[in-house]
């Protein structure tokens, strides 16, 4: 039987909980369109997230790979378009490191684009009346480092067919924390939301041709 | 008994549904702390809605009257803590009038505070793990409206003893259908948030002296 | 000769100039259309900012009189529309102060709106290629505190013709040093706007009938 | 002598203008720290932008390079810092083409850093008190082909010691056009940052070790 791997978060930057992890765990052990879920924890820390990530890579030996985190702020689940070799921390990490300005790995190329479908898991997404959407843009803090790591990972993987990055919102408990005005997405709706994409990847060959560009 | 009207408003502005409807008619029969709740919709319709107000407030005599309406583009829960004697439309109704700063009536004082604890309920609210804020503006259109309409009645029934506005975000299917980054909040967790702000009003005679309010 | 009244105030919040005091003394002394600008500042404390406008009153007997204030996180000039009877400090003023949840003059209305010609202003102001809108709220803060002040004072005074209050953003130099995407305003174009809003308000009889409005 | 090409935009998208070539044609023909100024205007259509790109970069044999694109909504002066081989179009470009998940440049790299002192040139713009930072997506329309396409080149060329991209605001007299709340800056502050920046670029061997990274 295939196997999807999903990663989550643990929490960060004063955080009690991360998302990441409280959506991925409900999928644990789940089986989905005949592949059977693993869901696994990374630490935030860099370099330690991505030797977490290969260990699971190994072990696990997934046909495919969506890694999570939280984007605080952001009102949709967006899909992450491009994982660039750059590690610049605007704050430490929960090792206390603050990389600025070096490559995730040197020597690997400056950029990998994900290999899902990610118009068709939009499209299906906001079909379901979740509202989600194309980032170009992971930032540069230990989610792009982990999304840069399983690409170049995934380069030298044969049996790796698919891999991507999600960023999910704040839960409403941490936005209740937060500044007035910050937007959030219920639990429920992020797990079920990661079923639709999940199952969207495995079943689609092609991507759709849809817009989901930006002009700057 | 004592009975709480609920009010919430038919779709506007192209949406195939309003959150407000949908999440009062969920209420609508319900017990809480003794109190009954009586849902009633509104037309968003400029005149019409204040008559369709005023006609519930003869035939239900309610105690506490707590008015809903759709924030599109809004994250939280937004309790209103004024409304404006002023009728100033950016779209036209659903009867295609377009009043352009006009009084709601004619008179009337240029403004009513809203009359519920708001303080003890955005307090009860994050405490509860649900995003929400006092607001300052209901804008000027029918939602501004039927608040100000209520508040006018309001100083004029001595058994309406609390009464004021609550703006609540798109669901998550309306904000598939605009644009990327548009925020919105789940029905359950609109519906479950509302019974927590209904049954804070109800217990809270004094409101508690918490900061919330804005610089500008 | 008819006299314009200008108020700026005093830097807060940590900053070290106020671009509103900055933008009014420019035009102090200066001719408009036959009226003499005199601009004064205030004062960024609850009460005392007060007295300051009333002295200026009583010495100035202005015709016409706009109070400006800063708003850190606008991106235009905001002409705000309605003055609320209500202080509800989110940090301390200039004096230490914080008052919560009462009322700017005991007794007096819940709120007066703004005697300029809005609508025309925002038109003049736009034809000339400067960003501006109505604003509903102008927070619950010194600015409000001053703008609820001084509409009741107009009230009383039969000379002061209009009267009314403008946020203006960020200037450049205070954008780069918060957030980054804080938008600000150059500072000759709020002096530029200020012009022709003064004039528009002076040469104005009756305002024009343009939708301002909001939907919530 | 040295010789510096900014590149500009014809407007698209329904402008009249573009701010990107407003300013660099002010910049045309100046000296600066030694090096020759000379600005050339893009069409923006996706291939023949690039076309023009490459004349410009073989008639003038630039050391350095700094293309402009407008990026209405955005506040600040905006440093790009990454190129990816990517076109996918919102709208139709100024020739009607809508390019959807193509490469700019078949067989090309996924992407390419920016290799100006970003970091250096966006302290010396806040120091001159001009908001500015550093962004990680420069979109994936003929912005970011022109980008990609420039670092392409540039890769190829040894004369051309250092490009980059930068994007800047609406000018005010579009964002009054646009919907209230719209940012924008003024075109001498706009031209006044060029300045510093390409100063910067200039001076500057190794680039300062500063944060400009973002989580997500």
């Amino acid at each position: 039987m295939s196997t999807l791997l999903l990663t989550g978060f643990e929490p960060f930057d004063g955080e009690t909980l991360n998302p990441s992890w409280e959506a991925v765990r409900q999928l644990d052990g789940e089986l989905l369109d005949g592949c059977r879920i693993v869901a696994v924890q990374l630490p935030c820390v860099f370099g330690k997230a991505l030797q977490a990530l290969c260990q699971a890579l190994a072990r696990h030996q997934p046909s495919l790979v969506l890694a999570v985190g939280q984007a605080g702020g952001r009102a949709e689940l967006s899909l992450e378009r491009v994982a660039i070799n750059l590690d610049d921390a605007r704050i430490p990490d929960n090792a206390g490191a603050q990389p600025i300005d070096v490559p995730v790995i040197a020597g690997a190329p400056a950029a990998y684009f994900s290999t899902l479908p990610l118009k068709a898991m939009v499209a299906a997404l906001r079909e379901n009346a979740i509202p989600a959407s194309v980032s170009h843009s992971a930032g540069t803090y230990v989610c792009n480092h982990v999304f840069f790591g399983l690409m170049h990972a995934a380069s030298q993987l044969p049996g790796l067919r698919r891999a991507g990055f999600l960023h999910i919102p704040y839960l409403p408990q941490q936005a209740a924390a937060h500044a007035s005005g910050t937007p959030s997405m219920a639990l429920p709706q992020i797990v079920s939301g990661m079923r639709i994409a999940l199952r969207t990847a495995i079943q689609t060959v092609h991507d759709v041709r849809l817009s989901g560009g930006t002009t700057h």
